[in-house]
Order: C-alpha cells, then sequence, then structure tokens
C-alpha cells in the first residue's frame, strides 16, 4: 500500500515497480503506466509478462500500437499468447504479424499447448554437413542478423531437413575453420518428439543438462527447438500442480490473485465436498460404536488425536512417493522395497508417538486424575492403536499413488482424498478394535 | 525387476540403462557397468549425475582412474562434488585438479551452498570496451579454445574487472565488425550479487528471462556467472523442499531411495511428534464436552467428520498462499486483499458442504431412522459448525503462513502443523458450542 501512495505523489512508476504491481493494478492504471515507459523498459516489461498477461495488455491499449507490441513476440511465445485469447480478436492479433511469423504462428497453435510442440521454437540456427567450418559461422552471422532469437546450437540438416548432428557453438568456434562440419558434429544427438508430453521434456533437458533440444517428427524432420528457459517454466508450473493437487483442490490455470473468485470456489469446491463425502464413512464408523461410547465416554476424547496422526503419517509418506515420482527418482517398479521401507518406518514412528502418548495420559493422570481407576488400560488402548494406525497410514499414503499412477490415473491429485478417508475410517476400526480387546470387562 | 533380469542374460548395461538403475544398484555393478562404458556415454553420464552420487562413484573407482574423472567436472561441479565428501578424502581429490582450477574451487567452495557465489562458475567469456567486434568475436573464439564452459553472453568488464555492460553473443555477432564494443554492449545490467539467496536468483533469472546473470561483489567487480542450468535444479530443489514440508516433515537433502532409512525416521518423527502433541489439545478439548457427549453420543458420531473438513480447508488454502509466495505471486502486503479473498472463499465452502452435509443427516434419517426425533436439531448443528469450521480453517490457513513469514520463519515448515493444530481444537470448539446452543432443551 505504501508504494501505491509514493506513486500518486511523483505519479510515475519505474518498470520494476510496474512489474512488482502489475497483479493489483487497474486495466487503465496499467495502460497508461506501461505506455509511459521508456521503449527498452517497456519491451523488457511486456516480453517477461505471462501469455494471459501480455494478452489483457494488447487488447487494452490503442488498437494502432498492438503491430508493434504483436512482432516483439517470438513465434512461440505469440502462439503462448494467442491460445488465451478467445473468439474474433484472435484472428485479427494473427494479422498484424509478418507473414512467415504467421506461418510460424500457425503451425505452433496446432500443437497441443503441453506438448513438445506446443514448447518450441520454429526459429533455430541451421548448417550443413558439408560446409566448412568458417563457412558455417560466417551463414551463422547472417542467420543472427535476420530472425534467430538465440544461438544455443547448430543443428546440422540434410537437403530434406533431417536431423544428422548437432554443434555446440563452443565446438564451431573452437575448431579449426578449414575441418567440415560433418567432423566436427555430434552425432546421433538427444532429440525429443513433437508430441511428447513437457513434462518429459523437462525430465530429459535436466538429465543431459543440455540448454536446447531439438525437436523432430517421426521421420527426423527437424521442426524447432525447446529451450532452457522454456523448461524453467514447465518445472514451476507442474511443482505448482502438484502442490495444489496435493493440497486437495484443482490446479489452478493463473497465478493465485489473477483468478476470479468464481473459479477458484469451483476448483476448491468440487474436492472438498468429495473428501467430505468420502469423510462421511467415518461418521458411518463412528455410528458402529455409539454403544461403546456411551459405556466410556473417555474413549470419545482420544479419537481425533487417533485420527489425525494417521491423516499426518500418511500425508507424509504420500508428498515423499508423489514427489519422489515426479522427478523420477522412484518407479512403479520399486513397489516392493518402498513397502519394505515405510512398513519398517510406519511401524518405527508409531512406536515414537506411542510412547509419548502413553507418556501423556499417564502424566495427566497422575497430575489430574482425570481418566479415573482404568487409565493404564486407556493409555494401553491409545498406544496400541497409535502403532497400528501409523503403519495403515504409512502405507496406505505411500502405495495409494502408486496404485493410482498404475491404473493410469494422476497420483499427485487423487491421493491425498482417498489417503485421507482410508487412514481415517481405518484408524476408528483399529482404535475401537483395541478398545473392545483391551477394556473388556472393565470399561467395556 | 524385468530388467534386472535382463541385465544378467546379456550382461551389459548401456548408459541409458545404467542412468535408469543407478538408484538401486550395488556400489560394484555401478563401477563395474560404469567403467564398461564407451568413453563419451560414460562422461555424459558422470556429468549428469548429483553431486553426492559422483562422489561416491569417484571414491569407488580406483585410485589411479579419479583424476580424469575430477578433470572433467567445471569448476562449480567439482566444488558441488567435494561439499559432498568428507574429511582427508577432499583434500586428495582436490589436488587431483590442476593448478587454476583448484584456485578456482577452493574460492567457490568458500561461499554458501546456497548463495549466488555457490552456485555460479568463474569461467565466463570477457571482452573489452575498447575492442572492436570483429576483434571481440577473435578473442572470444580464443577464449571458447580455452577453459570457457559454455558462450552465454559477452561481459564487458574494464581494467579492474567491474562490469560495465554485456553483449549477448547475438548482438555481438550481428553488429558491424567496425562498431566498438562500448557501443554495441547494454549498460546498466542486471547483476546478481554473490551473498544472494539462491531462490532469489531463481526468482530474478526467470523474470528476466536470462540464460545466465553475472555475479559481482560489493564494487561491482564480476565474480562469475550463474547460468540456466544451475537454476533449474534450484526450482526444483526448493519446490520439493516447500513440498516435503507442506507434507509435515523436514525436507531431505538426498533423493527418496538413497536416504539411509535411519536419516529419513529422524526427518519424519520430529514433526510428526511436533503435530502429536499439538493435536493432543484436542483431547483437553473433547474432555471439556464429556458431559455433553455422555447424554448425546450421537455428537461423538459427526466429531471426525467436522474437525477433518476443516482440516482440509486449511490445508487447501495453505497450500495456495504458499505456493503463490514462494513463485512471489503474492507479498506480504497483499495481506489485507487475501483476508477478504479467503473469508468470502471459506463462507462460500462452508456453505457447500453445509448444504451436502445437511442432505446426507436427513436422507439417512430418512431411511435407517439413525438419529430419532430431533434429526432435524442435529442436521442444523452439523451445518452451521461446518460453515464456521471451514471459515475459520480458511483463514487459519491462509494467513499463518503469511504471519511467519513476518516474523522471519519459513511459511512451508510450519504451517501445516500450526493450522492442523489450530483448526482441530477451534472446529471442536465450534462443533460443541453449536450443539449447546441449539441442542439445548432437547438433547443437551
Amino acid at each position: 500500500m505504501a508504494s501505491m501512495e509514493a506513486r500518486k505523489d511523483d505519479d510515475e512508476l519505474t518498470a520494476d515497480e510496474l512489474r512488482e504491481l502489475w497483479a493489483i493494478l487497474s486495466e487503465d492504471e496499467r495502460v497508461e503506466n506501461f505506455l509511459g515507459l521508456p521503449p527498452e523498459d517497456a519491451e523488457d516489461l511486456f516480453t517477461g509478462l505471462a501469455p494471459l498477461e501480455q494478452g489483457e495488455l494488447l487488447l487494452a491499449i490503442p488498437v494502432g500500437q498492438r503491430r508493434i507490441w504483436m512482432r516483439t513476440l517470438a513465434p512461440d511465445d505469440a502462439a503462448d499468447l494467442l491460445q488465451e485469447i478467445e473468439g474474433d480478436t484472435k484472428e485479427e492479433l494473427i494479422k498484424l504479424l509478418d507473414e512467415p511469423t504467421r506461418r510460424e504462428v500457425r503451425a505452433l497453435m496446432a500443437y497441443a499447448e503441453d506438448d513438445a510442440g506446443g514448447l518450441m521454437s520454429p526459429r533455430f540456427a541451421r548448417v550443413r554437413p558439408d560446409m566448412q567450418v568458417d563457412e558455417a559461422i560466417r551463414y551463422l552471422q547472417k542467420q543472427a542478423r535476420e530472425r534467430l532469437e538465440a544461438i544455443y546450437y547448430a543443428y546440422v540438416l540434410d537437403s530434406e531437413q533431417r536431423l544428422l548432428g548437432v554443434c555446440s557453438f563452443r565446438e564451431l568456434f573452437a575448431a579449426a575453420p578449414a575441418r567440415l562440419v560433418r567432423d566436427v558434429m555430434q552425432t546421433e544427438p538427444v532429440t525429443v518428439r513433437e508430441e511428447m508430453d513437457q513434462e518429459a521434456v523437462a525430465l530429459m533437458m535436466k538429465r543431459h543438462g543440455f540448454l536446447a533440444l531439438p525437436v523432430v517428427d517421426a521421420d527426423d524432420h527437424m521442426k524447432g527447438i525447446v529451450t532452457l528457459d522454456d523448461i524453467v517454466d514447465v518445472v514451476d508450473e507442474e511443482a505448482t500442480e502438484d502442490v495444489q493437487k496435493f493440497g486437495g483442490m484443482e490446479a489452478l490455470e493463473n497465478p493465485y490473485m489473477q483468478t476470479s473468485f468464481g473459479a477458484m470456489i469451483r476448483k476448491r469446491a468440487g474436492w472438498l465436498a468429495i473428501l467430505f463425502v468420502g469423510e462421511m464413512f467415518t461418521a458411518t464408523a463412528m455410528a458402529r460404536y455409539e454403544h461403546e461410547i456411551a459405556k466410556a465416554v473417555v474413549l470419545a476424547v482420544f479419537v481425533p488425536l487417533i485420527i489425525s496422526s494417521g491423516g499426518n503419517s500418511g500425508s507424509q509418506a504420500s508428498t515423499l512417493i508423489i514427489r519422489a515420482m515426479a522427478l523420477g527418482e522412484v518407479k512403479l517398479r520399486d513397489w516392493w522395497r518402498i513397502v519394505q521401507r515405510e512398513l519398517a518406518a510406519g511401524l518405527t514412528l508409531g512406536l515414537v508417538l506411542a510412547v509419548v502418548g502413553a507418556i501423556r495420559v499417564s502424566v495427566w493422570e497422575a497430575v489430574f486424575h482425570t481418566y479415573g481407576a482404568p487409565y493404564r488400560l486407556i493409555a494401553l488402548t491409545v498406544a496400541t492403536s497409535l502403532v497400528g494406525v501409523v503403519t495403515v497410514g504409512t502405507l496406505c499414503g505411500s502405495m495409494l499413488p502408486l496404485m493410482l499412477k498404475r491404473v493410469g490415473l494422476d497420483p499427485a491429485s487423487a491421493s491425498a482424498p482417498f489417503v485421507a478417508t482410508l487412514v481415517d475410517v481405518s484408524g476408528l476400526l483399529i482404535y475401537f478394535t483395541a478398545a473392545k480387546f483391551i477394556l473388556r470387562g472393565t470399561l467395556l
């Protein structure tokens, strides 16, 4: 708020301030401040906005100024922007591009947004295998002057645009001028297919540590490059999706502050209701034990503690496994090793909590005499249940993501609700069964 | 498992298979297969391993072979590897490097791992402002042949190594050969300071979309560059840490499969015990209402449902805010807008669940006559409590991360336990208070 007031004093925002405040400014304020920036700052700001923000801005500025901003964008960024825009306006904006770019952009828009094809840039540096190194460098200089975005690698193509090899720019630069490109290039380059999912592309790029990967079709024709800066966005996007799904909601498509209230409620209410209906089984389970609770009301006192312990251990285990799967550290075929590990972990963690719990019941009893004579038996019931509940929670939490993945569902989105319901209901069954055995003849 | 058996048949793993299976192979199997790879594949595999994995491999292969592998690594990667290694062996490995690299590596090891200085590479392309463009390109070619890792940008330094400006390689390449570097370069380049936290560096790099950022000291002396591929690792690392902390545990330092059982239990047991002790307040709260439960056992039946609904809505809200803060979408100063938004969201979501809950109690009653005569009042109690609990859960969930950040704590690690305890205990208070008002004179 302080910066907002400062703004009114001298009535001008710097580019950095404008970027900071973008989300909370009105459309008019955005346009006014944007048009007031020095051209270089404005370009920096514009290209740094998310595609949706760029689209909104473009539709808000005077029609006559749209052309230069559309032409500022690289073809893949233009395609991303256009994908955010509905209806007739989309065609109008496409018409602002020059003819070759328009063709590139239309080709890119045909790909699904999450595919390698939807991420790639069609502008890459190309050389021929029979060029000399010095000739190749001159040819690259010419490409750099024309329409190349950035130089990462030079791709060696045959006359039918099939990818033969790759030279890093450094290799080309360091090679003797008279050598042939085909003798300098790396053959059998790592490639991705147009229809490969962006998450898989990100894993490949991280594994190999390249700045860019060539995108090819089924016949090895080179279609474009996916660059590391696109992948950084993908990594962020996928992590956010996983985190939000794990938090028990549908992933938002836009940043929190840019998501409309209605859209946010829809994304949140759905899962919350599903979770709620699932949790209703706890009421069914509790109803089965009404008789026991009526006899020993003290049993009800520990219900929230027991089920939350199961839930917490389940959520630890499923977070671990979901994240490890997302990073490719854990595969489906590792399931048996995970079972062994998590079974041991569950028992150990359950014992730790049981000891803490037993101490708690005993200390309370010594000080307040809350539970009356059979407090030792109540402590035993709580302790036994904790070991069972935490073990079941840990096992369910670690196995459900793997099972969901096995049947083709997204482990991140479906695990939390299933784990919660399963663990809460089975926690109640374990607790009251333990109570029946241990307290029979005393409290029950 | 299938691939393990296939391996025994033909007794050789390809580089890709080896990378896939790395985590589950024994040390002997790793060494044997690694040494059996063609040199180029082996190098690709080695540089793609995590620093810890590289260190373990290096210590497992014959002493005579260590030198070439140490020398394969760029100085920043060598420093990362050495930071994973304890005691005397560290010095032995440093001695394997050539003298200039050894100096670079020692300088890098002095930085904290999470700082810009700990991430940066000291090998960057430098030019002088008074060179001609063609001269600068020839000078860069010389640097490329020597010890440069990759060419991203050419940094323009004065005679005291102070950073004056930056040329993208493409700009230099496209400029007329006779122009001076100082006329082509961008002045006032975006820089990061050596001691800047890696998360802040990642945010800056993503915002500006550069492939590399120059690292400078307090007097603008250039120290190195942080490149985008280091940032991809940072983004992954930070997301994993946030996810694991959010799942209610300490972040693991290594991948799941490479973490020892003992280390994993320690990371998990601590928070689980803290959560457990926090949740004990639910038992205290429940004990206060033993009298009411004894009179109307049916009240106990809905306890798990009520508190889990509060917990779920709290966890949605805190996931959203924590992730939005991590991505820089939401700042502390936005707190009032968030309160308004989440208050409205909480009430709406609570009403949705209340309707679902009321329908459930009514349908059950119509079919099974579970709750007896005052079922309408019980439905009203549950519905009222749900609106209260979900609203409180949503508000606590969204505000606690902001408050923790405000007092300098990590919102990701501390929110989950605080939210859970606060929401569960306040949920019980809301539920039993509602019951006392609504059921007075009938069940209570």
